[in-house]
C-alpha cells in the first residue's frame, strides 16, 4: 500500500542534510535518513533515486527556474541581459534566510569527490541548457554558448562567495560585483 | 615477462579510434583492439586504465601543457595575458594537419552520452587547474577562477567551431575571433 506522507520529501531532505553532516555521506544509508524520521527505506526510495540525488534534487529544480528565467527575459533583451535576468533570479532563490543550509550543503559535498564531480557534471550540464534558452531566443552560436558560460560562471563563483564562513553580502552583491571582476579582466582583443 | 613493444601506446591508440569510429564504442573492447595490431589484451592495458582512457590520455597530455603555458608567461603578464598565452600554446598543439583526427575523435566522444560527460569533467578539471596556476602567479580570487573560467570557455568553443565539418580557419585564427565574440557581449555592469 502506497501511503501519502506529508511533507515525507522535504523531512527526508533535511534529515539526510544532518545526517551526511554529522556522520559523513559514505557513511550514511537511505535506510539511516528514513529511519530518522520514522520513515521506511522504500519510502525514501519513491522520492529520491539514489542518496546523493537528495542533495541535488533542490539543484535541479533551481537550474529548471534559472534556464526558464533566460526564456522569460523581454524579448527585446540582449543575450548577457537576458542572462543578467537569470542572475536575478537566482539571487531571488537564495535568500539570506537560506544561507545556512546552502553552507552545510556545500561542505558536505566538498569533503567527497564523487559529489563534488557530480556538482562540476551539474553546472555543464546547466551551461548546455542556457545556451539553449539562448538560441531559442535567436543568439546565435557562439555567443550563445558564450554567454551561457557567462551566466554560469558568474553564478558558480557568486555562490562560492555565498556560502563562504565570513561572507555577508546577499548573493546579487556578489554576483554585480563578479560580473564587474569579470568585465575588468578585460580580454585583450589579439 | 614483460616486453617493450615499440611505438605500442602510439598502435592502439590509433587502433582504438578507427575501431571505435567504425564499430561503435560500446561495441568494440579493449582485446578487440589489442588484436587489431597484433597485441595482447595485457599490453593495451599496460597503457590506459580501460578502453575510454585512450580517448583521453592525448587529452591530459595537452591539458598539463595548456596549464603549464600559464605559469611559463612572462611575470609581468596579467591574468587574461597569462591565459592567452596558453590560448597560443594550445594553437600550436592542433595544427591543422591535426584536425582529422580530431573530428574522428569528437564524433566517436559526441555519440556517447559517458564519453561526454567524461569529457565535460575534464574541462572542469583544467578550469580547476588553470585557476590554480593563476592563483600560483599572484592572481587573488574570484579574479583567477574567472580568467580560467574565460581561457576553457574560449578554447572549449573555439575548438568545437575547429573540429566543425566545413571550418577551415586554423584553430590560433578561431580562438581570437571567439574572444573577440565574448568581448563584444560586454556584460552590462549593474
Amino acid at each position: 500500500m502506497v501511503r501519502w506522507e506529508p511533507g515525507a520529501q522535504e523531512r527526508l531532505a533535511a534529515a539526510a542534510l544532518e545526517l551526511y553532516a554529522s556522520r559523513g555521506f559514505e557513511q550514511t544509508t537511505a535506510a539511516d535518513v528514513a529511519q530518522s524520521v520514522g520513515l521506511t527505506e522504500r519510502t525514501f526510495f519513491r522520492y529520491f533515486a539514489d542518496k546523493r540525488e537528495v542533495l541535488f534534487a533542490g539543484q535541479d529544480h533551481f537550474q529548471q527556474l534559472f534556464v526558464a528565467n533566460v526564456a522569460a527575459a523581454p524579448p527585446e533583451a540582449s543575450a548577457m541581459e537576458a542572462v543578467s535576468f537569470a542572475l536575478d533570479a537566482a539571487a531571488v532563490f537564495f535568500p539570506d534566510e537560506r544561507r545556512p543550509h546552502s553552507r552545510l550543503r556545500q561542505s558536505i559535498i566538498d569533503a567527497n569527490p564523487g559529489l563534488h564531480e557530480r556538482e562540476l557534471l551539474k553546472l555543464a550540464r546547466l551551461t548546455e541548457g542556457m545556451a539553449a534558452a539562448l538560441r531559442d531566443r535567436g543568439v546565435p552560436e557562439p555567443q550563445a554558448t558564450l554567454a551561457a558560460h557567462t551566466g554560469v560562471t558568474v553564478f558558480g563563483v557568486a555562490f562560492r562567495l555565498w556560502v563562504g564562513e565570513h561572507e555577508e553580502r546577499p548573493l546579487g552583491a556578489i554576483e554585480a560585483d563578479v560580473l564587474r571582476d569579470l568585465q575588468a579582466l578585460s580580454p585583450s582583443v589579439r
